[in-house]
């Protein structure tokens, strides 16, 4: 089977949206799922089987069909659609990353996700000059066949957008598609969606927090061929979006200015750092011109294995027990683990998976697991 | 004949400042003269027969003993000193450039000199914020241990030299050392005088004219070991200073600025060029602190060779004017030209000093060479 550029039925879609959707199950697991189960609906009816292994005693159903069609209705009614990562509508650049969302909600010319794009991001509390410098550059930038991605933050994302809007900007949000945040920029947020698009991987309703953020800058870079960095704090979110472009091969773009503003000392550093110093569009124009597009026709992150046996126990195993000995709160190297339990990797993964979905262990970057105390 | 490090008498130190206020002799010709002479003494002995056989009719006088004596004794009365290249006190930094001047004029402390020392150059009508990050980043450099170098100019330069006052700055003016320019600087040329020193290679009474600054400004690279551009817009004498300090092995820092302001057009440009981006005097220092001074011991640019034969004759021969023919105002390469006049590269290099010193050809960059038509 082959996952790539393959359009789902909606019944399909109905079953990706309730697998993401299930609690402990993140893109990476997603994506490992269906790599082990074929298929969402496979792995959909796997899962209570699995998370009892994994050492969950309570009884798990499998999320709600009647709640996903619902939630799909509704998405529908606001003109919004789900497009799965799968399906060629599905942005390459996006797809290119390590954990793309499996379900991208969209509202608006789903066909712009497609486009050549340039991140623009910055201060919420941007001085006067960086919001109009932001404003000229993205509306350059539209000029010249770029669409503009921000994350409708106020100051230098607002402005961007606001530059942007005659040539159909993106914004990536870190809520659900039916809430605006921050309530000021409803009617931006309505006007993008007219021209552009606005996208976001949460359900419908969701109020952003804190932890919805760094989840919604990698979606910023990630749609992105690279990240134009306007005005920025040490610290500040802008320059963790501008480090998750880095880790996903794309360029990232700074604009100088006076050591004396401290809003300036972020961009400063990036330059630094080595980012293409931005006076105008055409310093981006050229740099991504001659780009070679290290995500061009990536093989998507879900290549379908062999799915696993499925064994007949549903209790854990002495596996599990021997592998939860071993981890502590600090990560532990997957690999490291598996010369430890003297099991093959195949079967430390598989029971690493389970442990995940109970709720039990913990995936850290690097190849890492700690245990959940 | 080691000319490094010797110093003169007071008669030799005369002799050398009538040779290198000769008409049509530079830095490049007297060391040429010095190599193939042995000293000044000699050379300004050779003159009036050099320049005839280069092709000048008219009696050719050399420069006068009395003048030169009298502008030495007017230099001291004003507090100066004369230092000849080969003398111990000369900086090292300069001495080690393509064209150091061979006799440089100091009002002021000459150990400053010898110190390490970082220019600071920028636009004469700097912004508010630029001159205070001038006299800060100057202030933080003498602090440092650093001597701060810069021209004297309007804005930047009065800036640097400000901030430095206390730990003792260098100017180098492009005039003489008794004329003030700009005349609102008088004061302040004064003070770097006190506690610092200020250096011209320009005789006393010298108005500094448009050709002036370009031969200042390499004093200023030449001087330092690395140049700090605080704004310069596009075109800038600043910029002029910073690729001679890269001709001269030396560092080139520069102050990030907003790309809407036209005074950091220059100093943006000199970032995306390579130059080390410079916030405070830490960058500075961190930079110069691992340096590799390519220019520290040097062997200094006058070596002497063998003098050269002295002819007989000293009307033109038939060399002159077969390498007149071959020249025109387009400049060609010496290499060219022995090729092509069927001589040896030594008759022609003695062949073209004569006509140089008779000032019928004229030296260019790159080893090339044409004719004053």
């Amino acid at each position: 089977m082959e996952l790539h550029q393959k359009s789902l039925t909606d019944a399909e879609r109905i079953d990706w949206l309730r697998l993401i959707q299930t609690k402990n199950v993140g893109p990476r697991l997603f994506a490992e799922l269906l790599s082990r189960l074929g298929n969402a609906t496979q792995a959909l009816e796997a899962l209570p089987g699995l998370v009892r292994r994994g050492g969950v005693r309570r009884k798990f159903t499998i999320p709600d069909r009647q709640r996903a069609e619902t939630e799909m209705a509704a998405l529908g009614a606001i003109g919004g659609r789900a497009i799965a990562l799968c399906e060629p509508e599905y942005p390459e650049t996006l797809a290119a990353i390590a954990d793309p969302p499996p379900v991208l909600f969209v509202i608006g010319d789903v066909s712009r996700l497609s486009a050549p794009s340039i991140a623009i991001v910055g201060a919420h509390n941007a001085s006067s000059n960086g919001r109009r410098f932001a404003e000229n550059i993205a509306a350059q930038l539209g000029e010249a066949g770029f669409v503009v991605v921000s994350g409708l933050a106020r100051g230098i994302d607002a402005a961007a957008h606001t530059g942007a809007l005659a040539s159909g900007t993106i914004a990536a949000i870190a809520g659900g598609l039916d809430v605006v945040y921050p309530p000021e920029h409803e009617e931006l947020q309505r006007r993008i969606g007219e021209t552009g698009a606005v996208v976001s991987e949460q359900p419908l309703g969701t109020r952003p927090t804190a932890r919805h953020f760094p989840a919604r800058n990698r979606l910023i870079s990630g749609l992105s061929r690279g990240v134009l960095v306007v005005e920025a704090a040490l610290k500040s979110g802008s320059l963790i979006t501008s480090r998750l472009a880095l880790e996903q091969g794309r360029e990232v773009f700074a604009v100088p200015g006076s050591p004396r503003d401290p809003r300036c000392r972020g961009t400063n550093d990036l330059l630094r750092q080595g980012a293409i110093l931005t006076e105008s569009a055409a310093d981006i124009v050229d740099a991504v011109s001659s780009q070679v597009l290290k995500y061009r026709s990536p093989e998507r992150p879900l290549v379908l294995l062999q799915p696993i046996e499925r064994k007949e126990e549903t209790e854990p195993t002495l596996d599990h027990e021997k592998i939860i000995e071993l981890l502590g709160a600090t990560p532990t190297g997957v690999d490291e683990l598996v010369r430890e339990c003297h099991m093959s990797a195949a079967a430390v993964q598989s029971t690493l998976l389970e442990l995940e979905l109970a709720g039990r262990v913990e995936r850290h970057p690097g190849n890492r697991i700690s245990l959940i105390l």
